[in-house]
């Protein structure tokens, strides 16, 4: 799926593509396969695009950008994969997913195999600051995961324990593509230090938005059953808000805490939410790390693609895919 | 455990002890709670006990050689976690482990978690080398653990295959222990890449005992059961022999190729495996390593430690542990 305001980048995504092809061939058949299966999956490569979006902040150099940018889908497609381990208590909703189709054993090596293949690109860097910052968040995202995991059916998840988890989820690893893009083309500490900030907001907003689309998409357009979250114990901002304000707590309570729901029971706990403001919140807060993201970027030189980094930056809050 | 020829790095190694649990310390308990309990489980800590000996060959630095020796061990570790994440089908005859203890999700998150933290440590290093050598080290022991899966049961499997698997699986972290121990203190190229060849060796040797014990060590000094591999279809050296020398083929076969095996099973083909000389030409095969081991040694300069891998290379094919 391309996105329009790709548009500046087209050439280069399909370079990315071509090379995250050639990055994870081995010499082993069923490495290739799976990976090469998980590339063809598709997804918005949105890491690559703030990467090659980053670098033309300073002096573009596509050469120094290319291996970053697909290290970055890559640790992206990795943490993808290990998320599709599950334990067989957990299967019974899977969908099709490398772990659907290989199995846990195998989707945990395929993980490690992407990592390994990214840290191969990432060590051509000669600028520290680049193993540095996707080393540091590599672990920050684990820890995002652990918290997810051990937090599931928590009702008593504050909205900073929520942001404090997508930041570590979701928003790092996006900042880290925006910022390292321009570190990789040599950028001074004021300018890629501003292009992380943006990264960040913009990184919050997703995930939040992600979040709300989880329970207000349409299937289809989601391409896995709505109220995912709800049905895994996943307790996120509409969520959080709709247990502190909704007139039914104890039932929405009750039913978020409740294993193995019913679609029926699905849909009652989305509609109390949504009856309370929580999806109309959590849309607030998105636009909210938007306006901070704009401001951010109002900081940054006037260069051509500031004006498809602020497109990007309203596309992310409304989109509904 | 301690090995007593390491004494010459005792204190070297307690310091490795005490660096890998800070290492691994998160703001998130369960992460901290789940890394501890992998280290306090224990291990021989060869791979950094290795790179400090590396490093003796040359301008030995403590400081330079601690963040590598834990980063060596917290990649074992990851690979011994990820090990663990099974398929349910596989769980029957499991023991204790990090995965039956938290399951295979929170298993998949802490070797992540492991990896990103020797990531952190790796990228002080401003040698190339050192990432270089780790990343493509990394992607290759992917590619043995697929292998070890996609040939288990396959009974066409030849000794090459067999030498080809474990040296991903096991020799090439070894290898790049010993070198970069050199490499992490300055030693020129011809000094560290006779280490890597030293340790290759070592590591080949290391593996071929494994699999011997496997077969041949009391359960209670193993720490898990005799026949493993056969339980788990890994067909190992003394099996590759004995399928092709063995005149009892056509049972053997069967035997190793049946799923679920009772324990008389796994006895049996044991003793056919042992009877055709499967067990002794592995260890002689095990010997020769260790003499190309020593060999590589004898071109090192004469440095006292030199007497210590000595000894640890002739130890190594006679393991009982």
């Amino acid at each position: 799926m391309m996105l329009n305001f790709f548009d500046e980048i087209k050439n280069e995504l399909r370079i990315v593509e071509d090379e995250l092809k050639l990055a994870v061939r081995s010499s082993d058949p069923l490495l290739t396969e799976t990976s090469t299966h998980l590339i063809n999956a598709g997804g918005k490569r949105l890491r690559p695009a703030f990467c090659l979006l980053g670098g033309k902040f300073y002096n573009f150099n596509l050469d120094k950008l290319i291996p970053l940018a697909v290290a970055l889908e890559l640790i992206h497609m990795a943490t993808l994969v290990h998320d599709d381990v599950v334990d067989s208590s957990l299967t019974r909703r899977g969908i099709p997913t490398v772990k659907a189709k290989w199995g846990n054993r195998i989707s945990t090596h395929i993980g490690d195999y992407l990592l390994g293949k990214s840290l191969i690109l990432i060590s051509r860097y000669e600028n520290p600051l680049i193993p540095k910052v996707l080393a540091d968040t590599s672990v920050k995202m684990c820890e995002g995961e652990i918290i997810q995991i051990t937090t599931s059916y928590n009702t008593d998840q504050t909205i900073r324990d929520y942001f404090y988890r997508i930041n570590r989820k979701t928003a790092l690893l996006i900042s880290a593509s925006c910022q390292l893009g321009a570190v990789a083309c040599g950028a001074p500490a004021p300018l890629h230090q501003s292009l992380r900030r943006f990264g960040h907001h913009i990184g919050m907003a997703f995930q939040i938005t992600d979040d709300i689309l989880d329970m207000t998409a349409e299937q289809i357009k989601l391409g896995k059953p709505v109220g995912g979250d709800l049905q895994q114990g996943i307790i996120t901002l509409p969520t959080i808000y709709a247990l502190q304000h909704s007139s039914e707590r104890q039932k929405l309570h009750e039913l978020i805490t409740k294993p193995n729901k019913a679609e029926e029971e699905i849909n009652e706990a989305i509609a109390l939410i949504t009856a309370c403001g929580g999806i109309d919140y959590s849309a607030e807060m998105a636009r909210k790390y938007i306006v901070k993201a704009k401001k951010e970027l109002s900081r940054l030189p006037d260069v051509p693609v500031k004006k498809t980094m602020q497109i990007i930056a309203d596309f992310i809050a409304i989109r509904k895919f």
